[in-house]
């Protein structure tokens, strides 16, 4: 399922490089440039950070999960701004934790 | 890809949280806490951050592709203490951005 | 001059405290509590990094220091709404690098 | 007292940046370069954030007075790095909030 969200949201946001700064939230961070959208990636870590703080001792996990979204997607924002996808950094986790690996081993074991 | 990446990097961190906290990195930070977990969150945002400023300078993108690695690591062992899964920021993501019927969509004007 | 700025900054924002909400941004700030000026906190750390790093390349700090106000000013903020206020920052400043002990010797070297 | 302490502060400062990386954290921080001491700020303002969360439900504000000490002193070694001192910041702030002008009409109501 996430391959297909984050592809999909990849693919979204390298369309809105096109569109006029003033049809969408995206087109318009593309416009204000780097440190515009930077600044969105630090509030949005900050927000998570409070977000994580207030779950651990309300237990309620809708706001912490709607601001790692929001984290995450700044972060592909950025990433698209500077001709990076996603793939390259989920290749670079699957590279450190060997899952490829761990997927072949755990079907290997279920079979 | 990304899917199996990200479940299969989540299943290995609920593996860990069983382990013995000497025994791994993601397991001694499990057992040190969440304040723990949102400190390495913060910094490897503020890492990105930097790396995507220098990035923008030299255009090579290495170092920013494991700093968000670094990112997206630690925002799930955070949710994975909290008990949430990475599925559910990307239901969020598909639910706001319309994805699944944004790919439907796409399907069916390549069909 | 310092010790007049803090001191006079926190005396401002302890008299905001009683002012209507409407009527100036750090009583607004108050009446949103405690997660919106760490918000403004983390927000303006962003910002003084992303100046500094700017400010590195062009030799131009007028921005740095204006974000670095941005983020003395709200963590002066955040201090109140939990009644501390700079002094005790200042001295355990002090405590920690032994200035007062300091400026003494430096008194007695050039008397 | 404060003008003294970040007077003091920076004046300690200026001097390690003649001093040899391995005599001194100070002097370690200046020889890593500027991103390493942006990363240290990044960090502290994190721990701030967290140790201000902490205060508000304990009431207990000690954590917070080092961490708000700690995010203080790494933004006077950026500023340093970058040829600003303190009262140029303070100097903005007293423009802003227009405080001399304030205390002067302070020291005149109670006259």
């Amino acid at each position: 399922m996430s391959n297909d969200v984050l592809s999909a949201l990849s693919q979204v946001l390298e369309q809105r490089k096109q569109a006029d700064p003033d049809s969408s939230y995206v087109a318009s961070l593309y416009a204000k440039g780097l440190n515009k959208i930077l600044e969105k990636v630090g509030e949005e870590a900050t927000e998570t950070i409070l977000a994580a703080k207030d779950a651990e001792r309300s237990g309620a996990t809708k706001e912490l999960i709607g601001e790692t979204a929001d984290l995450w997607f700044h972060s592909l924002i950025m990433l698209s701004q500077l001709g990076v996808g996603p793939d390259q950094v989920l290749e670079e986790l699957d590279r450190r934790f060997g899952l490829s690996g761990l997927e072949e081993k755990a079907s290997r074991k279920s079979s």
